[in-house]
């Protein structure tokens, strides 16, 4: 069955305006280690689209300490080899100058560890598998969203995709054989004196072509 | 060179109050074709982040009437073969329930279609190819962060990804070879009379585990 749907209209300015104040929160975002702690029940997200409204995604929020650590300690595993044999010189070149390495302290130190696991399949009432519709595109939507709630409520986070950690990480938290890890964010406050690369984004007319 | 970062800090009912509105807000997107028009530029959200910071991402803005038919006709031709042929029975009765076919209307209607490119690798200065590392989740968190900004000024679209339309649509719109297609935005006004499925989002609980 379908539904109406009318969602609020706005004023031309208004929307200029509310438009402009989006840019300039969502422009505030960087990806900031965590340092400092946050009593705050994480308010998820799962609003996204997702392909045949699959919804692909499982989020699971770690704020148990030795867990954390047990987490610091498989990503810093491979991690480590990640940097010395894998990556190749040019990859670790790049990194350098977002001053990016192996060692994760703030995995231990962000109040919140945010795991996004895409369901790479589903399972039917009956048990067999159901198809999930591009589901890598539509968790890192969902990903997207959760920045933008994250980056609302004055949190920050860092955008991060542990090559290889997966299955160990999957194990670790117990989730089932369809579900793999896309992505780690660690939530929490910034320091009061972090820093941040001092990156430029594109300019809009390299981004944006209008035919 | 770091720069210092300190974002706004808001006490914790502000951030609970902002959370819920940020919710409600994002809880009203959905799925809409679009009938209405906007006169209304858009503006582009590219806060995104990116794997190494290289915004491989381009964002073709199509308000040309006739450009907007000719990719419809392409959208068309594809998605009537997709439907007959490639996708199977099962998939076209995964889809039947939201009442998607190969007919394709909203192309010519919607005031303006974004079509978003996801830049698989990079030219440097000298014409040496650019790893674009995670190239497709950099891209796919950003149209989360686009969808999270058209809901915010009320206007609309249908994430879709058109499948096997990338190389005909790069070549009308005389996107570069590193260019692939990643999703096509209709964007605008839903008509007053639209309506939507009647579906129910997962609960919270069905999508977050703490640990
Ligand atoms: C898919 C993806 C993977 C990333 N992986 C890592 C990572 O493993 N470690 C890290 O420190 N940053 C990671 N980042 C963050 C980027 O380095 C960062 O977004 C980019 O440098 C731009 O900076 P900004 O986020 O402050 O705008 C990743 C970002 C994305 C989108
Ligand atoms: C990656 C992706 C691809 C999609 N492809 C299509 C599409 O080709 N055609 C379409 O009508 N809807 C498409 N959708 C929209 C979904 O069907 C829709 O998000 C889902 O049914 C949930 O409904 P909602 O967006 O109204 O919450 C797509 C969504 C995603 C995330």
């Amino acid at each position: 069955p379908h539904v109406p749907y009318s969602p609020p209209r706005y004023p031309k300015e208004t929307m200029l305006e509310r438009s402009k104040d989006f840019y300039t929160l969502m422009n505030q975002r960087r990806s900031v280690p965590i340092h400092q702690h946050v009593q705050f029940r994480l308010l998820l997200i799962c609003t996204a689209p997702s392909g045949a409204h699959t919804e692909p995604w499982t989020f699971v929020v770690v704020s148990d300490a030795e867990t954390k650590h047990q987490i610091r300690l498989i990503v810093e595993e491979e991690e480590e080899v990640n940097y010395r044999q894998r990556m190749g010189d040019k990859w670790v070149h790049d990194l350098a100058k977002l001053r990016t390495n192996w060692v994760k302290e703030y995995l231990d130190v962000a109040p919140y560890l945010v795991l996004i696991f895409k369901q790479t399949y589903g399972i039917l009432p009956n048990g067999k598998k159901k198809t999930h519709y591009y589901n890598e595109i539509s968790v890192s939507i969902s990903c997207g969203i959760l920045l933008a709630a994250l980056q609302n409520v004055g949190l920050v986070t860092v955008t991060s995709t542990p090559l290889n950690c997966g299955p160990q990480l999957r194990l670790l938290l117990k989730r089932p054989a369809n579900e793999k890890l896309l992505m780690l964010l660690p939530v929490g406050y910034p320091a009061s004196d972090a820093t941040v690369p001092d990156l430029k984004r594109k300019p809009l007319n390299e981004i944006m072509v209008h035919v």
